[in-house]
């Protein structure tokens, strides 16, 4: 078995195992006591509190305990925007934030947008900071391509704005410290090896911060409920555990990513690796194939052994794409998301492309995929114009239909989609730009959208 | 060392533990992918949610699983008062609620009373269902007196008003279910012995729901973040197992209890146990000492190898007493809570009450109380009014200094006490009731109040 979505939960890390274990006997009564047992767990929480900040880089009386990731966002979100009321209500985000953040964020928030690797300029980050912003908010690195944003660049127009900013750790605490003079950082510790059930929420002192909710007098009223310290201690160690191999993993993971993202597109007709090659996370990397769908890719994969994530439409339960790509304005269709854990041997990573292949391949037949680069080539015989009625019929289908039909109108002539499926927004543009095509655009319905491309070649 | 704050976290169960570390290897991953590692981490997830439901007493899909007990009851109470804006925003409270619940409710709360022994009167409960009430909230048992709460009878008059009642079980599930027809319950899996991270909110089909805060799939979109599934399953498993002792141990520790009950007033003069002795809590007992102060009882008691809790105002960061001592109208000095694990060797109960008297005597001693039970009698020597100034003085002083003087004004003679701490609101009342005396009233003073005492044997 080869498990390969690091990026969604990783592997119990053995230092966080052994730590929680050695943490049950002590770590179980309430550290707010002054008998002996309260004592001894305020002393590991204690330890954990400056084990974990200064692998943050901040003060640990600017670092509290949270039940997760979504819920050091959410607090830290809420608390942060509370604290500025006086200055506005309005958060402004990359369009690319892990969905804890947009939906903490709500409806309102400003979304900056990417460029196609998904990464923010920072000219539009300071363009967005108007009037009544309280808070921004941004990734340090992709959940879903791994690309790096300019936190460090952002939090400096972000201070001279006079607007704090968060940065959603999340998937690079492991690696390294966030530089740049950032406000809020939150992280959560199942992503880097660490239990479930610890996520951190820093705010560094003098960032006005009022906690919503009812009132409650743990983690200095930042966060509520009681404790759960074994699994404190475990991601603190874990964390230390983590950074101490991250230097030397993160180089070998490098290669092993890299080779994933050269040979794909060598082994795989029609697939594009998308996200920043070089700016990025060291074991994440992101690729999309044409005529597939990510489900049965899925299925394909996880039959060989391989678990990995997508973001596809199909594995979304609204059926729609990943907002991430489609704020990238790239493929979704067959998308396949590798995050490799640490240690991930090499073999595995051989074995995967040497399975991959095929797995695509078993995909497309079944779909009756267009097969080779040819398929739309050739002299037409048909009319200068058809129209695809693909409504109802879920991605790829719509963009199979295209592609087998491009080569029936002349060069010049034209091919319209019709399709209710979110993911043709994405994906018939996606498949122009890949296939050479020419799309011309989309034309609202009653029901979906037709789609209208030229054939250009 | 002799551990005897169960209600504020009970020690780590055994079960909970085997089943802790069986669980790190299958529980790390997303129980929401597909995959073979995130299939067996939703198999343990659904196994858990079956065996805690069966434990409340409600379906599978009635129950999710929050971080904390705390996280429990916000999202329960602002769930319930959510789906019921069209009707109110109103919630009822029993006065001694836990205070996450209080503040849950917030501060216009309706507070139902309760009686000396810290119960609600149905007919009282039934009262305060009016117009415009969304929620109305009332523990099984007293965390801090173990007193039972008439749950069954308040659900039927909440179910006749047409107003959802939620049930705070956190001290009493581990007990057994809470009977009657409740619309909500929450619970705390580190009170019965599971492990921190834990906390369960059921909500009964058909009852009014709409969950506040950030949108989030997780749990039914009703308790947002990651899902700590080891901490989980040990929850469930240490519940079952907990059940299963349950019986006998509540025999056996209600014994103990009554031993402690029986002989702490014949063994320390001066001394208040409260508490309902029949319908409470098999393993908790709670009293109150004369002329001691909470913080040094507890500490003597620690030093002598016994860890209890205390709701006096000198053991509390706002240096209130207990609210639930206050709304009960009883004495909050020298207050200890004696809470027993399961397990608890009888043995570790006599010897608390051998060391006992010892800790208050020396307590007392070093704050110069009155000695003896005739302290305040004999003839009086001085004038038909005294006047002590007690400002700037903590518990237990206030109440000392009233008993140094009563016995110097003649029978029929007032002591006028002045005092800014406000456990003396509690406390001379108390001490009057318990001594004997006549307890004129309070009136209030810039600084405190003047407490009006008059001499009646």
């Amino acid at each position: 078995m080869s498990y390969f979505d690091a990026a969604s939960s990783a592997p119990l890390h053995p230092v966080a195992r052994q730590a929680l274990a050695a943490s049950l006997d002590e770590g179980w009564s309430d550290p707010a006591r002054l008998y002996r047992e309260g004592r001894r767990a305020r002393l590991l929480l204690d330890a954990a509190r400056e084990a974990a900040a200064d692998a943050v880089g901040c003060r640990p009386d600017e670092l509290v305990f949270t039940p997760s990731g979504t819920h050091a966002v959410h607090l830290g979100v809420s608390g942060a925007v509370a604290g500025r009321r006086r200055v506005g209500r309005r958060v402004v985000v990359s369009a690319v934030e892990h969905s804890s953040v947009l939906h903490a964020a709500g409806e309102e928030a400003v979304r900056v947008p990417v460029d196609r690797y998904g990464r923010v300029a920072v000219s539009d980050w300071a363009g967005a900071l108007g009037e009544g912003v309280a808070l921004a908010c941004l990734q340090s690195a992709s959940h879903e391509v791994g690309t790096e944003q300019p936190v460090a660049e952002a939090a400096g127009v972000c201070r001279e704005a006079g607007v704090p900013l968060l940065v959603d750790a999340a998937q690079s605490l492991g690696w390294g410290p966030v530089g740049g003079d950032w406000s809020l950082l939150t992280a959560s510790a199942h992503k880097w090896g660490g239990p479930a059930g610890v996520g951190l929420l820093a705010v560094r002192k003098g960032v006005r911060f009022a906690p919503r909710g009812p009132a409650d007098e743990r983690e200095s009223g930042r966060s509520p409920g009681f404790e759960n310290i074994p699994a404190i201690v475990a991601a603190a160690a874990s964390l230390r555990a983590v950074r101490a191999e991250a230097r030397e993993e993160a180089v070998r993971l490098r290669a092993l990513v890299d080779r994933i993202r050269a040979r794909v597109p060598e082994l795989v007709p029609d697939t594009e690796v998308v996200g920043d090659p070089v700016g990025r996370l060291p074991h994440l990397v992101t690729f999309s194939c044409l005529y597939v769908d990510g489900e049965s890719l899925l299925h394909e994969l996880d039959r060989e052994g391989f678990s990995v994530s997508s973001g596809s439409s199909c594995t979304s339960s609204t059926l729609e794409p990943s907002h991430v790509l489609r704020a990238m304005g790239v493929l979704s269709e067959g998308n396949v998301r590798v995050s490799l854990p640490l240690g991930t041997p090499a073999e595995e990573v051989d074995r995967f492309l040497s399975v991959l292949p095929g797995a695509v391949a078993s995909v497309r037949e079944r779909l009756g995929a267009p097969v080779g680069a040819g398929a739309a080539a050739g002299a037409a015989a048909g009319p200068s114009s058809l129209v695809v009625d693909a409504l109802g019929k879920r991605c790829p289908i719509p963009v199979i239909e295209l592609a087998k039909v491009i080569g029936r109108v002349p060069v010049g002539g034209t091919v319209t989609v019709l399709s209710d499926d979110e993911a043709a927004r994405l994906d018939i543009p996606a498949w122009c730009g890949m296939r050479g095509q020419e799309y011309v655009g989309a034309e609202e319905r009653e029901r979906g959208a037709a789609y209208l491309v030229r054939r250009a070649e």
